[in-house]
């Protein structure tokens, strides 16, 4: 049939090149939507010093860190999903589909964000319930990585050829492990919200350490994984 | 003369992708400002499990699956806008003025989808003229659709030489599906909302496993309908 | 020196590639926020054809039609720039800037457009001063064509090589054709707000019609024009 | 191993190229959202000369003038993006956050501009905190441009083969000399709010000017600089 010819044809060019283009513009969108999650101080009468205490009060210095948390995460998220289809090379419905659902939840974060960012310096149940929602959607999102990771991965359904076991083994692995952390963030929300947020930004800081850490030692292995 | 040269040799160069790249960017802002629909609710005193009541209140849950259809059908739509570039080759006025129609819509969803949303648990009044106007619009994007499609199709005016007959008759009949799906659920919006908005999101969930279903029959096939 | 052979190398490649795909970012979310010129409207008790009365309001329909027009003006306005940059070749500090003084101006299009649709039908100042206002942002807008396709065209300086000397000029016409019409709708609006805004309408509907209208007669001609 | 060489391979394709387009759209979203620091002004009764007036009273040309630094300031920090990594061929771990760690910094851009245009003509405390963090911002995203050049171009790390030592040189000078610029009109606001956004003003129209005047001279130089 001439449409499977069409099929494999195309599928020579880079197949996924208009599915990162889009993925690429939601993260983008969502990153800088997280502005909004800043709110602009009211200053007036007083001195410079003053107003930088009105610019850098705690309900300030809470929302920054939100912000910063928040976007850091997105961030970490789009490395893995560019780090992903570097090693991809056509697509699936499934597959396009777990993309789909990924970037729903990308889309929410600056609404979980806000809600964060509004709570939590308020009683212990409100902060203690935006933390366990802040942290479930990071839970969530890591489900929809793993879905997306293994439509392409099972059977070596849509990788590249000279993708080796052992990358796919590690990969896995790697994936696997933000679920278990995020629930651990999430359930600790319940019992102190600092902690849990905590754990929301060493996660961050941590899989951005741990791909720098990889990165002197071999550089080519860096660039399949990260770059 | 030298001006139609130019054109048949752009024309070799992937035409169509200025055109894909601007459309990805309006439906990725499009999706990602529903977000916008997402009121973050007011937590105060209470316990954690009296704060999630309010995140999860029922006037909290209908915007979030208002955001969640809408989100759905406008990442289908664009699933449907990458498959259909799949198979066109060139573009002409007619096809960019149709696209251009079909973005003003994809535009507009974040409007209808906040009108649903602000509506939709309000008198049967209120509600079923929200649903009317939601299921409407997809209506209206339906046409925009096929004028693109019979734009590219008529007469294989801007198909790629490979594409079969059957196919773009299969694709005919798929787009012609649509109108009177969302038409019916207009109608019905007058009698039941609720009706109406099941059916939006049961078309978005029918098209989704329908290109799913499709998946692991025929790879190459797949791969030109949807990938 | 090396740097200018690299320079050259690099000017092989699509050297346009990455402002037409920052251009094309810019008018992409610029259109798509035009969407908060709709306010959704309050609906309430009554019948649903009383709230359809309220979806369609005058007030409604003022910001519908606006809304319309502006986001079919920069459609149009991204045609062009797209149907430009078909016929560059490479880039240089003037036109790179004189891009970046459009977009500055299509960004400014939801400021114009919301300006315009808050005020069309209060006393004839307001929608005077909001129309003068409006249609003065596209004849700056059309400055900026005309240094951008200037910058380009002077001297063959920036143009593929294929380009002819009678469709520079065609061009250079076009362009130029833009700036009396939208200053007549600026000089108008003094007189009469509607007439003024009837003719930004005409304007879109006239580039649009005359760009289809050269359709049929010579399709490589068309693509180089438009597509 | 396999994964070694699947790193070398990838790499001989444009490697950057998804950094790029990612970053285009945080560019691209950042400077369209500036437009919402466009308070719409209410109109009224009275002669459209009146109206005039409010569209161009004080309070108003504070927003239109801090809008257009801002968005000046981060299309010249574009160009200079975009002219980086017209040198750069791959990508490391240490890139990739520099460059998150820049886009951080723009997205931030939208919060400081609003923060200004709402505070200039307040009392001096208040204008002088206002434009001390407005300068601060583009100061540590001057931080951010010298670790995203160092990264790349210690040791000639990333580099094209091509480019000479000089031209990194000269790159490096330039890029450092960002910094004080900024520092001084950060401290400076603290004695005058005027002069310090003056200087942010002029720093705009001096690499614009500076980038413009090497334009003539050599073009293939001005490709390899700015294009």
């Amino acid at each position: 049939m001439i449409e499977e010819q069409l099929g494999q044809e195309t599928a020579s060019e880079k197949e996924t090149g208009r599915l990162e283009a889009f993925s690429d513009g939601v993260f983008a969108v969502a990153i800088t939507l997280l502005v909004f999650n800043l709110k602009v101080p009211t200053l007036g009468e007083g001195s410079i010093f003053q107003q930088f205490a009105k610019i850098f009060s705690q309900d300030q210095w809470i929302s920054y860190i939100t912000f910063f948390i928040s976007l850091a995460t997105v961030l970490i998220m789009w490395v893995s999903h560019h780090s992903m289809f570097r090693l991809i090379h056509k697509s699936s419905s499934l597959f396009m589909f777990a993309n789909g659902f990924l970037l729903l939840l990308v889309t929410i974060v600056p609404f979980t964000s806000q809600l964060l960012s509004e709570n939590l310096i308020k009683p212990a149940g409100a902060a203690g319930a935006a933390c366990a929602v802040y942290a479930g959607l990071f839970m969530i999102a890591n489900i929809a990585y793993n879905l997306l990771w293994w439509s392409a991965a099972y059977r070596h359904h849509l990788l590249k050829p000279g993708v080796s076991q052992s990358l796919i083994k590690a990969r896995t692995r790697s994936y696997l492990l933000g679920f278990p952390s995020y629930l651990i963030a999430m359930v600790l929300a319940f019992w102190n919200p600092f902690v849990s947020i905590g754990i929301c930004s060493v996660l961050w800081f941590f899989w951005a350490l741990a791909s720098y850490e990889r990165g002197p030692k071999s550089r080519s292995q860096q660039v399949g994984q990260v770059g």
